[in-house]
């Protein structure tokens, strides 16, 4: 069997967090900062066992999963379509059709109701155009970027690390095929694969596997030097045409734009709704009274120019994103008031130290002692880990696919005092849909060096604070004769003078009449001071304020990726009958894009005003619902109502004119019960609000077995 | 006095058609399509006498409206703010804090109720990044373009018409302060203006004055060219520093990126989210089972890159539309199969004839009244309109300041078959807030033509169509022998005659065996045929299907102009007290961003627990509270309530701790309410659904007039 070599394959790329598509941050590495030993690199070991093959993925009933099948139904049901399609369509771009739009809109309720409602946090609308002033300042101008190769025959351009990472993978596999060993083959067959140079079965020295399982393990790591240096050693070529790749350049990943009539405002769409939300911190405080603890939120779109954007919902140009910036006192641990509230639920944990040491065990712990022995740093931390959990838990993620990663300390950016990614499990493996980063004071210091603007907390303290200090007095009306126009550089040198200095100063003046200090500029850069014109002393300053940066907690939400995955959640399918094997999305119905399918048995005038006053009554209760008076038979109407995610269906019939009952179908069991018109609405009612479920309606409402609808 | 010129003056602006900001058009002008004859631009009167000076808004009770003091207000109370402040502002873009971003969602929340879900319209959520091909077919890349003018010395970018207007206005003006006439000064007084060129108060020639008014009545009709010979004829500079202008130069408004590594892709952020839904249709189609008609819907942000975008929320660079597509069959006169539920809703027209004979009073016509004598075209068209005005009312629009007015056949789009505009009347002037538009089948024609996509509707006839019609056999196999190469040109030359040539040639080849045929590019472009290759005869063709372009009616919202316009339609000053008189947002419960306010008394411990019960018991009915527990008095507590628009408070008291009692306080009236927590629960609850109102509410519960709040 020859090996065919998959281009920018996407699943082992998304389970790392530096790709993070939704809520990526600049996260240098650490190399880059002066600071840092170079060694650094090294020393910290990759996860270099995390399984590059995803684990084999399920439906929600433990059967297989077929990627192809679910990807049919959302398809067919207009759950989600490439954008432009009739134009070619452009990778990274989708476009939600009416049950998508409503299943982002449900999710989007429940998260406002969850996060924003739930605890007064205040939610502000920012543009995405944004200028180009600000995104420098908060790094992403320079370091919000992939490296790029280009081929300069064909044109093509390969992302940097996926290409070594595909070719040397593909070389992997055919060592193994050439050693005579089993190859996982994770790719489904059915995809459509871009067509590549086939690459033999080439069995590999044994240090060169080893060199490259090396590389794979840190791939996020290289540079575009390093990447470059790669390319050449292991002479990587396209891999379609074996053409050479000219040298990795940076490829920023904004999407730039030129704000108003004449070019000099370069834009960009915003890569994340976090900047517009520290540039108005003040304004918030403000709006709230000036009480701390307090959270901003934002929900809305963000931008992110893939170089080779593919895998569906999971990898796209265009998303929505819904984030958190809670603003914390630094001093006293971080508290959270309502951490008791939260402190026992348990969380799968992928720490740090476990990950260090190569393994991808989690431990379910209870929030609470996560905190407490320090795994997870603070309490305000932890409360949104818990928080997250019970959010993705109420609108349908699988429990079993849930579990919360800690970044390396050489994933995080350098600011940040812990970070975790709450991951969904899906059949591209571990995906990060959540972030929760305590970003420490960073975002607010940044903006407020660079426009002076006072991004801080003033607070009155409750005990004022007295500090012992040495105060330095200053002769002004003599410094300007003595000094004339050097007078102001030479008053800002004293005021600079650090407390070490002018205590040792203070015993110069006091002993020789006079002290000698540095005024880079003034004269030959030393200036005397004598008694006359300078007075130090030591004395107590009393301040009755405070002020700080209060630093981030940021929970945010790829909503794109949760909504994909909730669906890989819930789809199971139901054993064939003569129609075939028929898919289901078990939807939770809080979020099911439709609550209940109306279905006249047949097109019989006399069920059209039944179906009408049903129709009203559930829309009046804010229940929504959908009507199929198609010609088909009531169990292919079923069918497409399954698929669609639908939990409630109502069937009028011929008892329904007679004696005003209807049946009640339940989209799970497809058990159904009939009772009076009332009594049928007020169970859909009790169970699209939670408060009932099938189970307990099904006991107490006469079971129905006349039709038979499957 | 001396003449102070406004540049790019708004109002004016904003009153007209053709500069709509949330649903621009490409409206091109008549005379761009070569078969319209160039003298039509004159023969259409132009609104001449609409008057140009907006008239006097008022606040909500009637008294001079004060805009100053509304924007201090909206500035306080974080409704909206420029955005990127910080940092020096990017004019035309704007956040929306806490109380403008929950107005904002509740309006968006009764348009998805008022339209989507009351008509089962298909909601979709389509990318903004689109392709340049999109936007060259729809006409956007060529036509949706402003004329702006360069000062080449300092930089300066005009809008041509805007600066033409401004100019020959302000000349007009100075003219009559030269005749002493009183001239009225509508600009705000408090408002900073540009610093300009300070203008004389010089008469003109009557002749002048007359050539004047009539430029200006037609200003916007010029085109580029046009525009550059008034500049130099009437020798207008930049009014700053009377400098000389480049000619106009065609600006495109749309933000224009690149889509991907390579430049190769370039794109446009949307100017609005229709041709989203127009792309889909065919999708839309299927999911709705092949049932016409139906329409799509969509809510989301688009882009609009204004020359000099001044006013406010009016005219921004970045803005939140609601749009809806109804797909319509355009035979059988567009009828609407629930507009007898509408038809007796009264409008204030503005017709197309009024204004051409330059008046603009409006006519309350109902709207099936308007559609049997053809006022407004057809009823799908008048249904829409009805159910804008039904919508605009129940988010709060004042009844006298909401009006409809018909485009002008020049201010349409070619293909459009009439369109009205739903005008919301502020302290700007006449503000054109939702379009809604009859497209007749342009739209999915241009895509379809573009693309070969079927865009179109196919439909078994009930009755089988019979065509008469000649038919031409031709014989194939003998084809290929004679013409070789030729046959296909041959061929197709065949099949494109028209059915008159047929006939005729019919009779040709029935007298004479043969007949010639045009066919270019083949020997002399003359081809002979004989009885062996063809035949010609007369049948009947039976048609099963029928296939239609659908035709689309087009409402348009703009959601931003309609939430500045709803906050100005709402807002009123209380007479002053001792602390001075105090701004009051009068919304709709429905509307209002904050449903109720809990004020505790003082900081007592006691009534802590109360508070929190209430907030929780409101939070659990879906209905948003606030608490304000700060010191503030509560007189204090409930000002600042009333600019938020809250519309009820509830106290908690030492009464409430020892007997269970709480006051509840209407926004308007300030009148208050003694009951028991079910009863006043029970009164809010009723309120904020519409089911009760305060003067109800306050007839059956005791009144209070135990504190004073005021």
């Amino acid at each position: 069997m020859r090996q065919v070599l998959q281009l920018l394959r996407i699943p082992s790329a998304i389970a790392r967090p530096t790709t993070f598509n939704c809520a990526r941050r600049i996260t240098p590495h650490p190399r880059t900062f002066a600071s840092t030993p170079i060694a650094y690199k090294f020393v910290v070991p990759q996860r270099k066992e995390q399984p590059v093959m995803a684990p084999t993925a399920t439906t929600k009933t433990g059967e297989p999963f077929d990627k192809a099948a679910l990807e049919s139904l959302m398809r067919r049901r207009l759950f989600y379509t490439p954008a432009f399609e009739i134009y070619g369509g452009v990778s990274g771009l989708f476009d939600y059709g009416p049950p998508g739009c409503a299943l982002q809109a449900n999710i989007i309720d429940l998260w406002r109701k969850h996060f924003v409602l739930e605890e007064d946090m205040l939610e502000v609308d920012c543009t995405m155009l944004t200028p180009h002033e600000v995104l420098k300042t908060s790094g992403h101008v320079d370091k919000f970027a992939d490296w790029m190769c280009k081929d300069p025959k064909t044109g093509e351009i390969f992302r940097a690390d996926h290409l070594v990472e595909e070719v040397l993978e593909s070389r992997l596999k055919g060592d193994k095929e050439a050693r005579g060993q089993k190859v996982e083959e994770k790719e489904d067959p059915k995809k459509k694969k871009k067509k590549v140079k086939d690459i033999q079965a080439v069995k590999l020295d044994d240090a060169v596997v080893q060199e490259y399982e090396e590389i794979l393990a840190k791939i996020d790591n290289y540079d575009g030097a390093e990447l470059g240096q790669l390319i050449v050693k292991y002479n990587i070529k396209n891999p379609a045409t074996g053409g050479e790749l000219l040298p990795p350049v940076s490829f920023n990943l904004m999407f730039q734009t030129s704000i108003g009539p004449s070019s000099n405002m370069p834009g960009y769409l915003r890569p994340e709704t976090a900047q517009g939300q520290f540039l108005t911190f003040q304004k918030l405080l403000e709006f709230n009274q000036q009480q701390m603890p307090f959270a901003s939120a934002s929900i809305g779109k963000s931008f992110r120019n893939e170089i080779s954007p593919r895998a569906g919902l999971l990898r796209v140009r265009e998303f929505l994103m819904a984030e958190i910036e809670h603003f914390v006192d630094p001093e006293g641990g971080k508290k959270h008031p309502r951490f008791h509230e939260v402190k026992d639920v348990k969380l799968e944990l992928l720490n740090r130290d476990v990950q260090l040491s190569g393994k991808t065990e989690v431990a379910s712990t209870p929030i609470g002692e996560a905190v407490e022995k320090g795994i997870v740093d603070n309490e305000t931390l932890g409360y949104f880990l818990a928080r997250i959990q019970l959010f993705l838990l109420k609108i349908g993620a699988d429990p079993k696919k849930i579990r919360f990663r800690q970044h390396m300390a050489n994933e995080m950016a350098h600011y940040a005092a812990d970070c975790w990614d709450a991951e969904l499990h899906t059949s591209s493996g571990w995906i990060e849909c959540v972030g929760c980063a305590d970003r420490s004071a960073y975002d607010l210091t940044v903006h407020m060096n660079k426009t002076g603007a006072p991004l801080l907390v003033r607070e009155k303290r409750a005990e004022p604070l007295k500090v012992e200090e040495w105060q330095v007095d200053i002769e002004k009306k003599k410094f300007g004769p003595k000094f004339k126009k050097d007078g102001k550089t030479v008053e800002a040198a004293v005021e600079a003078l650090s407390q070490e200095l002018r205590e040792k100063l203070s015993l110069d003046l006091q002993n020789t009449g006079k002290i000698t200090i540095d005024v880079p500029g003034v004269g030959n850069g030393k200036v005397e001071l004598d008694k006359e014109l300078v007075n130090i002393e030591k004395r107590t300053r009393v301040e009755n304020t405070r002020e700080y940066t209060p630093n981030v907690i940021e929970p945010s939400f790829g909503i794109g990726r949760i909504l994909y995955s909730i669906i890989e959640h819930n789809y199971w399918v139901r054993p064939g009958d003569e129609e075939g094997a028929r898919g289901v999305l078990s939807f939770p119905p809080l979020v099911a894009p439709t609550k209940v399918l109306l279905v006249p048995l047949s097109t019989h005038a006399d069920f059209a005003p039944l179906v009408q006053r049903l129709s009203l009554k559930l829309r009046k209760m804010g229940i929504s619902s959908r009507v199929d008076d198609s010609s088909a038979s009531i169990g292919k109407r079923y069918s497409r109502n399954d698929e669609l995610g639908t939990p409630l269906g109502i069937t009028v019939d011929f008892e329904s004119v007679q004696k005003g009952t209807f049946t009640l179908r339940d989209r799970d069991s497809t058990k159904q019960v009939r009772a009076s018109e009332e009594e049928i609405i007020a169970a859909v009612k009790n169970m699209c609000e939670g408060e009932e479920s099938w189970a307990e309606v099904s006991k107490r409402l006469p079971i129905f077995e006349g039709q038979q609808l499957e």
